[in-house]
């Protein structure tokens, strides 16, 4: 699947997986190779992406998620955890490892990480947090197209309690919070009371506003 | 361009656009029109996509996003504006427009309408706000790619006053709130001086989590 439009007409929030296909390993490492590579605030990558097979976890999370079957008949449930807050040591790790890879660092450089510094820590955790999920949705944009281009369906899911998930996936004790979740499979069609309805945008003169 | 890897590997944060030339139209075309096919919350597109060329709201804005030149130097300047608020006029006409494009409503479909209803327009408009702000980051990480597959070079952009953004662009009036700005344009390799320094990420083994 080449272009970009046909990856975004092709895929849709799948509501029914084939619980016998599983997603080849090598597919799955394309889409979160991908959700790595995309941009972040200040480059930081404010969050971390978990692939979650085991089916125990799974079964957990499902009665927090409304219910939704897609939890368990995936094959990879991807979860978008945020930091829970920006402190001097995540920003320093970022910075250094910026300037370790290049070879050096520069006064402008420099010059930002003490910016970020003195604005990130010193806020209340819950904005920071709330700043850091906002970059996980570029995850999620860049794993939406990533997982259409493999030909691989997903669900983008809200409808969970994240302090539930979080829990399960004892999340809280590795300084991250659930945002998102993404379930990866393959669509069983004759189950699907969506894959074959016309996707509905909002029309172009509705969306765009253009100021010349 | 055709991996999604090589455009993710390719695109980053434009420091220096190159002020003589312009993006065609059909390019920006392509980028709005995938960020209008993206996914979003209940398919509700809670946000709406300015296409600023006009030179004096530029220049006007300018200041108020730390004097970057990007906002002049860009020939087009993209600005995700989202709902200021969940209403249910605004619910019911996304629903209502699902129905009339596929010719026909559902009982599954209605529920969810009523859910919606009953959830989002009761709560404050910051939470709501803050809901719809995060989908507009999905279009941002698809604007990313869609500009790179067009060779089109970006910088995503939260630094800047939203407030008087909102004010130079009229957007409160209209029910919008400023979220963040995407220039585009070309790269002007001989100012720019991130072109040329190595993209950092965090490595794979410290941003995945595998649970299996």
């Amino acid at each position: 699947m080449s272009s970009l439009h046909t990856q975004l007409n092709w895929r849709y929030a799948t509501k029914k997986f084939d619980p016998t296909r599983s997603v080849p390993a090598e597919k799955v490492e394309r889409i979160v190779e991908a959700v790595r590579l995309t941009a972040s605030s200040s480059g930081l990558q404010p969050y971390q992406l978990l692939v979650v097979t085991n089916p125990a976890l799974r079964e957990a999370i499902k009665p927090h998620a409304w219910n939704q079957a897609q939890i368990t008949d995936c094959s990879h449930l991807l979860v978008f955890a945020a930091w829970d807050n920006y402190t001097t040591e995540r920003i320093n790790t970022m910075f250094d490892l910026v300037n370790e890879e290049r070879g050096f660092s520069n006064e402008g450089w420099e010059a930002y990480r003490q910016k970020l510094l003195n604005a990130y820590p010193p806020r209340d955790a819950e904005t920071n947090y709330q700043h850091a999920a906002r970059q996980a949705y570029i995850g999620l944009g860049t794993a939406l197209i990533a997982a259409a281009e493999e030909e691989v369906d997903s669900t983008p899911m809200e409808g969970f309690d994240p302090a539930k998930v979080d829990e399960i996936l004892k999340l809280r004790e590795r300084g991250l919070r659930s945002v998102i979740l993404l379930p990866l499979g393959y669509r069983a069609s004759e189950g699907d009371w969506l894959v074959n309805l016309k996707k509905v945008r909002t029309p172009r003169s509705q969306f765009v506003i253009e100021l010349k």
